[in-house]
């Protein structure tokens, strides 16, 4: 997994780590009980201060995507495979989700062709765990 | 159009009043060349600082949903049937459909379902329009 910063976004920097890892986690590229490098290490690869990886490492723990141990560090927690989410995640998410579809719809994009975009990033989301997995 | 604040989320109430707007516009409940609510009335009635208001009609107009003008007020410039958005739309907007499908798959659900949960939601916001328009 190769994490970049992209200064020209008004994406804060902890966010755009958080949906790096996010992103790989879904692709297999991180899998389920794989270490993430330390906050003060990929603080100083990155040129950004550890507290800004800490609080993305954090999101990402209470999001329950990794687990933190003083000894051990980031872990990834759950992943593709790990089975189905607790039912209270699906309110939330799908709460966000409604408003982002609605954003196109909004904007003038016809239902079917929201519904197909949908599909193709996922189909690439799935497309590149094929890859790993081969 | 009733838009309601809730006080016992992390949600930001700009954001909450911006939400609530988009989906309103999505389903059809504001139409293109609607008015909205000044901002001092809404605020009054939404018992929240008229900056807020302020805040979410700027955000949604940036977004190109609404226009402001100083006499007429916050009118709504898009809508469902307003044709296709600038090409510049897409990439920042499947940007963030990306992370918010990735973050279901690394949860663990399975790639058919959160297609599936897309096109629930989908449909639901064109109910509304079909009643809407009936």
């Amino acid at each position: 997994m190769i994490l970049t910063i992209d200064l020209n976004t008004e994406v804060p920097i902890y966010q755009q780590l958080r949906d790096q890892i996010v992103r790989a986690i879904a692709a297999g590229e991180l899998r389920q009980g794989d270490s993430l490098p330390a906050t003060r290490q990929l603080g100083a690869d990155l040129g950004v201060n550890f507290h800004t990886v800490n609080k993305a490492y954090d999101l990402l723990r209470r999001e329950g995507l990794l687990r933190l141990h003083r000894k051990t560090g980031a872990v990834v927690a759950r992943g593709p495979g790990s089975g189905p989410p607790p039912p209270d995640f699906y309110p939330e998410w799908e709460g966000r989700l409604r408003v982002l579809l609605a954003e196109a719809v909004a904007r003038g994009v016809p239902a079917a062709e929201v519904l197909s975009r949908c599909e193709a990033q996922l189909r690439s989301l799935t497309d590149i765990e094929e890859r790993e997995h081969t």
